[in-house]
């Protein structure tokens, strides 16, 4: 009797590749960094209000903040972005106080077009200002009754395309669009996406960059389940909770074999976080993987001035010093701490400069990388099947008090 | 040969509550709720400037911060408070942007007196607008060299106690110094701690509800090595933050078997992260517990308004409702989804009304929480020998550049 067997399942990398490519054709995000803006831009530039909110909530936004966030202490925008995300009616009521309604574009995003917080908030909204087709903006799925909504109001709207998921939708409608209007660079930021586009699918170093990673992150999935970002700029903050939304609802699913997954994402922020959670990752349990990203060029010289205290002379050392230098050596400081420990994995992103074109290429990187890990762990990035049960809940319970 | 042994090396909770109460003479948090207010007080109301910048990072602020933070929008305070905490140089100026620095009373908390954040800070705000006594306070122990600076300058100081830690510190003059600048009632504040105080000492309720959630977590703490707070109210954003600095730098050591341990501290905010994170916890790896935080009251009666939006009328069941009550609704349906998995560990804290008593009240459980789980761990709670190295590697890096 003859046998020949081979049980390793392991798959290679030009495997998940052609899974990739041939997704791609399904998957919607893929392309958007190819997509026509003019219209965007056009419609952005009759928006005559001074503030623009935006009500929406999870995928509806988290990107939109991360790139607002990232650019507007910096940029000098047109306009000012609100967010209303939440149904606690303290932070509802004190967001209000924050600008003149009046003044207003209020852009509502869904895109299933029945988000309850959304909606809720957006009937609130209506009761304290007048919201007509002169002062609001619909951004949902083409057939959604909120689309329908808008329709039968007169309302302008812009597409969610249904192979988008929310969570991967920054670079559609949902984000650009009020990006648009307040004056940011769309055109860079796709252009930022572009690139890491090209570099994934026809370049050879961000194509075994990714990989690799992805391949570790799947095959260490058990001792390494955490997946700490370390972001060295308070910019970033937007930046780690759109990660972790990205991250943790595409990966955290069950899989071909019946089993829960799912890698769990940490975002944290230089050099404050250093003064919390560092200890847990140096003298850990080494559970965790950790990604710093760095900023390059703050485009901002403002230096420690060269005043002695008395009493603190032993300070001194740091007379003269740029901000921006001093950051990046706590960084590199606390990378230096973190790789001579040996048995923690991290890598580390430098973005050259606080600008659309950079952040547009690290948060696509950051979209292909879900996507392969995804494949490596044989489940679906794209659905999020776990938060129905909570919804079904809720909704019976409202409709019983009714 | 008679032989008799018995290597069971669990510890009874008898002995960890003896342990507890040995270390209570000690570690010097344990005792706060039972200081004196009167001279916090009475300097308080001597401020006259209108601000008041923090300047600290760590454990100088988040503890103050997560208490301002839960408060701010609902009380009707005397001040208004800004935190330096950051050496972004971004987040440095655009800060300083949102108030008069002219107006402000400047408290510089460092416990060791030499943070390089803090004092690089202070020296660039010193260059803003001149700091001196008539503006200036100064919070640390008694013989830091900052001590030094305030002394030869004149400047009042608070003094942090050496046996109380930094992430244990808030209820120190730390926390309760700039809290009753701004007129927050301290003595409400520590009433709720004294409150969880009694109950763990001397009662037995929250004695058993402690010591069963810790050794839980020591005793699945390969299992389940991340444990979530899930808090449904956005006011409860910096109580979050102070939660994964106190459990994850606390808990994040080198027991006495040499062996890397670590308890993962996550901290989430409902409904928006059940847009988020909430699919991972779903149906995600089984490696995490859940801690719900709920808040009974929130004095506001904001209901959503009976307007029926044309072809969005399915969501016409939310009409009239309270948002305070589709908030716990919602934190209802996830914990009911979250119980209905079976093999998620999940408990739910239901905080009264938002006032200092009820914070107090639960941020001194948790102190305690952390420190019974750390005895169960056979580690120091109470230092962070982690962080040195990065410290002393930018140290070098630096003085080598002058």
């Amino acid at each position: 009797m003859n046998y020949d067997a081979n049980f390793n399942p392991r798959v290679s990398d030009s495997e998940i590749f052609e899974a990739i490519k041939k997704e791609k054709q399904e998957i919607g995000y893929y392309n958007l960094p190819f997509q026509h803006t003019q219209k965007v831009k056009e419609y952005a530039k009759t928006v005559k209000q001074k503030n623009v909110a935006v009500i929406g909530i999870g995928g509806s936004t988290l990107g939109t903040y991360a790139i607002y966030s990232f650019l507007a202490r910096t940029h000098d925008l047109d306009k000012k972005l609100f967010f209303f995300e939440s149904t606690d009616p303290i932070d509802i009521n004190s967001r209000i106080e924050k600008f003149d309604l009046e003044d207003t574009l209020f852009i509502v995003i869904s895109k299933s077009g029945t988000t309850i917080e959304t909606i809720s908030v957006f009937k609130y909204l209506s009761s304290k200002v007048t919201i007509d087709k002169s002062n609001c903006l619909v951004i949902t799925e083409d057939d959604s009754k909120l689309n329908n909504f808008a329709k039968a109001n007169g309302i302008k709207t812009f597409e969610v395309p249904k192979n988008v998921g929310g969570r991967f939708s920054v670079f559609s409608n949902v984000g650009i669009v009020p990006l648009a209007i307040v004056g940011i660079d769309i055109d860079q930021l796709l252009d930022g996406c572009k690139e890491s586009y090209l570099g994934y699918f026809e370049q050879e170093l961000l194509y075994k960059r990714i990989m690799t990673k992805a391949r570790f992150m799947a095959e260490y999935k058990h001792k390494f389940n955490n997946n700490v970002v370390f972001s060295y700029a308070s910019e970033l903050e937007g930046f780690n909770k759109w990660y972790v939304q990205l991250w943790g609802e595409s990966l955290g699913k069950i899989d071909n074999d019946n089993t829960h997954q799912g890698l769990t994402p940490i975002g944290l922020l230089g050099p404050v976080d250093q003064h919390s959670f560092l200890q847990l990752i140096i003298e850990g349990k080494r559970d965790k993987t950790v990604t710093f990203i760095k900023v390059k060029d703050f485009h901002d010289d403002s230096t420690i001035p060269a005043i002695k205290l008395k009493g603190l002379e032993e300070l001194d050392y740091i007379n003269n010093l740029k901000f921006s230098d001093l950051i990046n050596h706590q960084a590199d400081a606390t990378i230096k701490a973190v790789q001579d420990l040996q048995d923690i994995p991290c890598d580390t992103f430098t973005i050259e400069k606080v600008d659309e074109f950079n952040l547009g290429k690290l948060m696509y990187i950051y979209e292909l990388l879900t996507s392969v890990v995804g494949k490596f762990l044989f489940i679906n990035a794209y659905d999020q099947p776990g938060v129905e049960s909570g919804k079904i809940i809720l909704k019976e319970k409202l409709k019983q008090k009714k």
